[in-house]
């Protein structure tokens, strides 16, 4: 495997992360691709750091083996120590796969003194990435939307890439964190990338097959519209049989040549793409009716919930596109089919930094529901801004991850030597898969894991010097940006940097009112938009009063006055001066530590995140600047520290 | 001519505005491609109005003839009326050409009792028209930077359009309306169309033979970099004699094919473009330089003096892009080669719909300068809203054309089918070639010239209805957008719409900084960036006191509280809701005035205002409910009269 290595980043597969295992005699069981997979990785490794691999009946140090547990392939399996012998036992071939990797991200702590008996698995059956790729280069867009990493890793030029071994590197990527499934393609799907249902199906076939070998199995994005669109019929309405009958026919083609094919994503009468809203249906019409062309194959679809009025008249406060999802989908529960998966975003918004998590998927217990999160940074500082989100995600899995039952994650991968962009980027889609694997999971100790199996041999002081600028790095970013819940205030189209009032007067229903006397969205049941009813007690009581709001979504849910006390003692206003000085230094002094890891560490990653540290630097004095001033001309309240506000 | 009429509209050359010269026996005496274009021009006419040509000797209701009184081509002509006979003795082949269209302009009353001669003579030689063609597309910016009436009527698909007759059809258009010159391509000049000065000028050549038959001299954009870009040299350093040598050579070569070549307009040292800055040598240097090369050819160079720093903080309130044309050029006066020409725009910011002149203009008595005014609508509604520009430059020549010796307009012509977009747009480039005749014409009779050209035979009421919504139509836009000059509040990028902070917190040096005591920017001497020393008196005292600064200017020059009081007695704020309500009212009430001239005009002219008059009353009620809502809100002053504000 080192031909990748080579040519870009290993990111949480650091060659040297297996020497621990590398350097012992390990013998693995099993047949079938996946046994297959367990044991070149296995080979690999003994070849690189001196061990072997043992034949049936030889002496081991490490066995790999499946239980025959389970009929199906099965994540799970038993790791257990044994006198001097590790020993995994699998459920099934995945479990064997999974089990590899426990090994390698225990290192020499897997051979030494452990546990008796470690049963391991998922929460969660499907762990999902979600790529927002397209064929086509979009001259504004780029290729991958709201994509900082560079092209897609699957097309370029307009074809599928002659050489896909950086999608089987990737694969391993993503079977090393526990995710096992993709979609492959941008939920906005455009005319070309509508086509890799029909007649371009052999390119979905052969990204699924560079994917197979570490039991990922892949999705698509579908256009709600592709029967007329491709299919040449008149119509696209859920309910006609001729549609049902396209739909069935075309996903037994996309069978023939994936056989594991994993599903549809659907992104329906949302900003603009095509649902079944045109011809009078419902969302469970339309998904239904593509949930049963996919029943026989075991596949599913992925219904998203981000539906809302994308065109709201500004000066209407009575419409709340934060109430839009529950308002369309709650009524909706029960009537899904079993192979549909409802996908809600994690907040009722969009990826802000701070938002409650969204009334929805507290509101339908009889509907299979994934939570889909964005390791894209699109509104968290694209990848030019060290923020690792794992101890946000965390906090909404803790809260609502009970009626949850998978995660897709939105992946922020690209074409670009360090997959992500940023190097310190990377944390982030490795930790969604632990969490998906393993909601709660410390996000403290996923991100120690990926700083071992990226730095191996990593000292202590570079350690301590990651943990330093990630643990805590959304807090950081939450400082210097919109303050308390009110979200937004970026520049419209890029949504990069600060804007205030950038979308205050758009149809994008992202609103933060702010005048000369206060700020926040008015949200209650009592005086508001009454979004505070869509959540179940304790939250619909603690949101609708200011007194028990959290500081910290007190815009998100109140209009206050600048002067309002915080439960930390502090004005709305003088907090928003302090945290955007503190933010600030905060980012600064994230700098100057980096500055003293030179030398630990390989000097292209350090180069690169030096250099994205200098523009992090930059842009957090941009919002510390523009959101103090704006506060400053409109609540004309001087900083207590008489610090310099422009 | 009639193959142009059926596929675009004739603009201000209605075939039926040649009716009073078609049905004359007309005489034309003189030789050379301009007597002869005014030849066919007339046998044309008579053909379709029954009237005849005559030959020498033969009678004649109107003869053209040259007096020979000039040695060059010479566009001033005699228009006498003699009994019968009206004759135009013109200076030169160009004032007969000149002659012939004053006399379409006047019609029947042309051939009635008349004056017994009338010297007609521009009051400036050049008057030119700039394109801001590209030959490529750019996929945001479209293929006309800031044009909003379709491509390119040069180019298409990469290349010189095989079919020019629409390029002829709009040398007489120019013709016409008195523009003599014409620069073909955008002045920030990209890769492609950099090797128009080169490689492509065959390109040059095409496109200046069909403007010449209509005594239009072409001009080319080019990169002051194109030493570098297109000659290999290592410098465009304008003192190297390599370099001279370089421009001195390329512009043989085109002259070669363009013997009648115009010169050369450049931007230079402006938004990013190259200049001669880069080298440590100042804009005589880079001037001169061009204008050695030009001077054999009678060629001259037109200089912009758009020089200002894109890159400002606007935390940093010292620096004022307003004087930046003059902090760079005044120093500059006297230093220019004769053929060298400053071409200034007329405010000193960047064509908003209230600037005061720009002082430039007033600072630089031994330098030959050019007024550059914007006929496209950047700024002004982009073509969507009527918007009759004419009034605003007539005012800036009536102050400062006495130091200006030619006027340059950005064209607002592109492939569109009534070459404007908006069919009344039209008016604009008409009104700037004569303003550029004439810069003490009146700007409401150059309309109604417009009307009765454009519409020929057009009822009393549908010529009120166009003076109706034209006259005052700028007033009227500025009444529903930035307020008392304060400029800008568009959005960023495109300039359509409402954004009161759009530029507020960039680097472009656009600011209003209003907080909630007060708006505007100080530029006075006292207490502001100094600007109003800048200019000369009475003008420099006028804009430095509140007391005598002009309502409409006031928040160019003055930060002033909200409470403020105008010299019309209404408080600034008070002012910004009572203009913004009527403005968006005038809007309604023109779209309503139109629509009692249905079967009056050209069902496709009356249908494509009414379209656009529609989009009009939707923007100024957005922009009326924007800035209202911005500055109620900031201020918290209730609105006198108690209208709604959001």
């Amino acid at each position: 495997m080192d031909e990748h290595v080579l040519e870009t980043h290993p990111a949480w597969l650091a060659p040297g992360a297996f020497r621990a295992l590398g350097r012992r005699r390990v013998r693995v069981s099993g047949d079938g691709p996946l046994a297959d997979t367990v044991r070149d990785e296995v080979a690999w490794a003994c070849a690189r750091f001196g061990g072997s691999v043992s034949a049936d009946g030889q002496p081991a140090d490490l066995v790999l083996a499946i239980s025959g547990r389970s009929e199906q392939a099965d994540d799970g399996f038993l790791l257990s120590r044994d006198g001097e012998v590790t020993t995994v036992l699998a459920d099934g071939p995945s479990g064997l796969l999974h089990g590899l990797f426990e090994v390698v991200r225990r290192g020499e702590a897997a051979f030494g003194p452990g546990p008796v008996a470690e049963r391991h698995e998922p929460a969660w059956q499907r762990r999902m990435a979600d790529h927002w790729d397209n064929i086509d280069v979009h001259p504004v867009m780029g290729q991958v939307e709201r994509g900082y990493a560079g092209g897609s890793i699957f097309w370029r030029d307009g074809r599928l890439r002659a050489d896909l071994s950086r999608v089987r590197a990737y694969a391993r990527l993503l079977a090393a964190c526990g995710i096992n499934a993709i979609a492959i393609n941008n939920v906005n799907v455009h005319a070309t990338e509508a086509r890799l249902l029909t007649e371009r199906r052999g390119e979905v076939a052969a990204i699924a097959a560079a994917f197979r070998g570490y039991g990922v199995r892949v999705h698509l994005s579908v256009n709600f519209a592709a029967p007329m669109l491709l299919g040449d019929l008149p119509t696209a309405d859920p309910l006609d049989e001729t549609v049902r009958r396209w739909w069935a026919r075309t996903t037994q083609r996309m069978v023939e040549v994936v056989p594991d094919f994993g599903g549809y994503l659907v992104k329906a009468d949302s900003e603009g793409q095509p649902g079944p809203f045109t011809y009078g249906r419902s969302h469970t019409d339309g998904a239904n009716m593509l949930a049963e062309a996919l029943a026989p194959y075991g596949a599913v679809v992925h219904w998203r919930a981000f539906v809302y009025d994308h065109r709201q008249d500004w000066r209407d406060r009575r419409t709340d596109r934060a109430r839009a999802a529950h308002d369309h989908f709650a009524p909706l529960d029960g009537g899904f089919r079993d192979n549909v998966v409802l996908q809600v975003k994690h907040g009722p918004m969009d990826f802000q930094i701070r938002e409650p998590f969204s009334p929805v998927l507290a509101a339908m217990p009889a509907t299979r529901l994934a939570v889909e999160v964005q390791a894209t940074q699109e509104y968290t500082g694209q990848q030019k801004h060290v923020c690792y989100l794992a101890p946000m995600w965390s906090r909404v899995l803790g809260e609502a991850g009970r009626w949850v039952s998978e995660l897709a994650v939105v992946a922020n991968v690209g074409d670009d030597p360090f997959w992500t962009g940023h190097p310190l980027a990377q944390a982030n889609l490795y930790a969604a898969g632990r969490l998906a694997w393993n909601p709660g999971a410390d996000p403290v100790a996923v991100l120690d894991e990926w700083i071992g199996l990226t730095f191996p041999g990593a000292t202590d002081g570079l350690r301590r010097t990651l943990h330093a600028l990630m643990d805590d790095s959304c807090l950081t970013y939450e400082q210097y940006t919109a303050p308390l819940g009110a979200g937004f205030m970026v520049r419209p189209g890029h949504h990069y940097g600060p804007d205030v009032d950038g979308y205050e007067y758009t149809p994008w229903g992202t609103y933060h009112f702010a005048d000369r006397d206060g700020v926040g969205v008015d949200r209650t049941r009592a005086t508001g938009t009454g979004f505070t009813g869509q959540y179940p007690r304790p939250w619909s009581d603690r949101y609708e009063s200011p007194d028990t709001c959290p500081d910290e979504l007190l815009l998100f849910f109140h209009h206050v006055p600048y002067g309002h006390v915080l439960h930390s003692g502090s004005t709305v206003i003088q907090h928003i001066y302090d945290t955007h000085f503190a933010g600030a230094e905060r980012v600064a002094a994230m700098r100057d530590a980096w500055r003293e890891t030179t030398g630990l560490l390989d000097p292209a990653v350090h180069d690169r995140v030096t250099e994205l540290l200098g523009e992090q630097v930059r842009s957090a004095e941009e919002w510390r600047d523009q959101i103090n001033t704006y506060f400053f001309r409109k609540s004309g309240v001087p900083d207590l520290k008489g610090r310099r506000i422009h």
